[in-house]
């Protein structure tokens, strides 16, 4: 196959291909052995300060001298009142408990403890490092920040769930829309409705492809040369791919996570709010099993906030009932390597792929 | 594009297009359309007794000489106890009540009025009319029955929704296997496990590529040659299209409920348990919103024969509230037209496709 020019014009890179941004996994390491081998490294600041911000960005700019993406967390933050002041209590009274049960012996932060850091803050932080390309989830840019954007030539990705959350990135004058099957691992990106669109990649896709005219990249079970290609078939000039570098030498995963990894059924699969308040698709456990179906799920980011502890507290005990691990539907293509290999087998795989008849 | 021949020489067809089995809304008129422009037209038998299989095959083969395929549902029929004996006499009342809230006049039958077939009581009318291709969905057949059809040169289509059921529809002897993607419209023909997979077509189709021999039959979203193609370039041989039908002059689908497909938004668009106690995709409606989450929801078949007065009442007065539509994520694939001309647009644009770049 010839890859398609427009997004590695555009991106200045290589390949349009893109690693994802997976904030807990993704490491400066990872988005530079990204970049090294020619795709688009995605630095995933989430809700960092400023000069958290800044210092990641050093920290990958001193593993590679080619261009990189952010990737910033776009969401509304509920105000606070005394109902969602009730709501936390008591989720952090149930989690505290729950993980007690367990051996896990934490206090969780009171609500007024809780730092929160909203995108607009980061962006001065990301044009004084001179990033080129800023893609985005969990909602649009607000426009005075497209437009500040565009006046120091960054290049905008938008996530999309659906049809008409494709549409509105468009019609907002994002260059390239991200479309996010439900195959994908992770978060959805989801922002219009109240219901998460569950739309899969097939569907999606040529779907979206129809509608809008910009630049697609396609994320979600992307994990050898026949996802690549069909995403291709269906409309994509850019190709995503995350769960695919989860056991990455890169990867922040632990090693018993990693190990986990090497063995889950496609049944273990499940989308869930338990950890964030927002939908995120991974490998169930009891935490999930014991959260989802009750009233202890705050709007995100107070739930990522408040489980946020939990998860790192039973990260360091190695314990696979209280951490998050975010995978998509292709678990059969987990691999253990370097990015830099997994990417560049990824490469050549599609270039010399011939469709069997 | 060449189209691959392992399905048109064992199916003795022109094209590896198959149009779906949709009880309700396949008629003969549609499996013969098919059928006489070169694809495999797919006769749902359900539950029908055998009398009534012959008299719908007959119906067919009246419209064309050209072959088709029948389809089962190979489904347990979980036994009568008292429990679920009291369960049905509650869904039953409640069901009742909600019909006379809306001025739909009903009784429904009672458990002792059902008439239940299983699958094995239309096996020999099928031989019996020279059917040569069989394809089901909800199960695996049992060995003797595999046997029985092999016996006759009957060669079997299975349906899996995971991994695991297409290794299992492989190891019986199962000739071909259709790969159903969550795109599809329709029922789930998942039969292992409690929870129903939701594995998407990425995902799926290519993992079921790389775990089995059998050739594939790709089911879930294909409405023109991108959504097509890219599920070749996945690992499917062959193409099964339904919603992209339910708007044929030979569906059997009412005008009001024609109509409504003309204008469906994807956020309407659902998996349900609520007519028939397995899950299906389609649009959701008061009927959905009251049942899905309520504990009126029986194991199939009994939720299935309970609603069915209902839906039949529903579509007599054209009310959308309580007629089960079905149809997959592709919503925007929907058009009027007859069978012969949908089908043979979808290859005439495959054969002339050029991907973009």
């Amino acid at each position: 196959m010839n890859w398609p020019a427009i997004l590695t014009d555009k991106l200045n890179v290589a390949y349009p291909i893109v690693q994802a941004p997976m904030f807990g996994v993704t490491t400066p390491a990872m988005v530079a052995a990204a970049a090294n081998v020619g795709c688009l490294g995605s630095l995933a600041l989430a809700d960092m300060p400023p000069e958290k911000c800044i210092e990641n960005i050093r920290a990958t700019k001193l593993l590679t001298s080619l261009p990189f993406s952010v990737n910033l967390f776009v969401n509304d933050i509920p105000k606070i009142d005394e109902r969602l002041k009730a709501r936390y209590a008591s989720t952090k009274n149930f989690i505290e408990r729950l993980a007690a049960e367990h051996h896990l012996e934490l206090s969780l932060p009171s609500m007024e403890q809780i730092e929160l850091i909203s995108y607009q803050e980061q962006v001065d932080a990301i044009l004084g490092e001179g990033i080129k390309s800023v893609s985005f989830t969990f909602g649009n840019l607000d426009d005075p920040t497209i437009e500040k954007f565009k006046n120091h030539g960054v290049v905008l990705i938008g996530t999309c769930t659906s049809v008409e959350e494709a549409k509105l990135l468009e019609q907002s004058g994002i260059d390239i829309v991200c479309v996010q099957g439900i195959e994908a691992g992770g978060h959805r990106g989801s922002f219009v409705g109240d219901r998460i669109p569950q739309v899969a990649g097939i569907s999606l896709l040529s779907q979206v492809r129809d509608e809008i005219k910009a630049p697609l990249i396609y994320a979600g079970g992307i994990y050898n040369a026949r996802t690549l290609l069909a995403a291709q078939t269906l409309g994509a000039q850019g190709f995503q791919v995350g769960s695919l570098l989860l056991g990455s030498t890169e990867s922040a995963l632990k090693e018993f996570e990693k190990e986990k990894l090497q063995n889950v059924d496609e049944s273990e699969i499940v989308l869930t709010r338990s950890f964030s308040g927002r939908y995120a698709r991974g490998i169930k456990n009891k935490f999930i099993e014991a959260i989802e179906n009750s009233r202890y799920i705050l709007p995100y980011p107070y739930q990522n906030k408040l489980t946020g502890e939990l998860r790192k507290l039973s990260k360091e005990n190695q314990n696979l009932d209280f951490v998050s691990i975010w995978l998509g539907q292709s678990v059969n293509g987990y691999r253990r390597s370097s990015t830099g290999d997994l990417l560049q087998e990824l490469i050549k795989e599609v270039e010399s792929h011939s469709p069997s008849r």
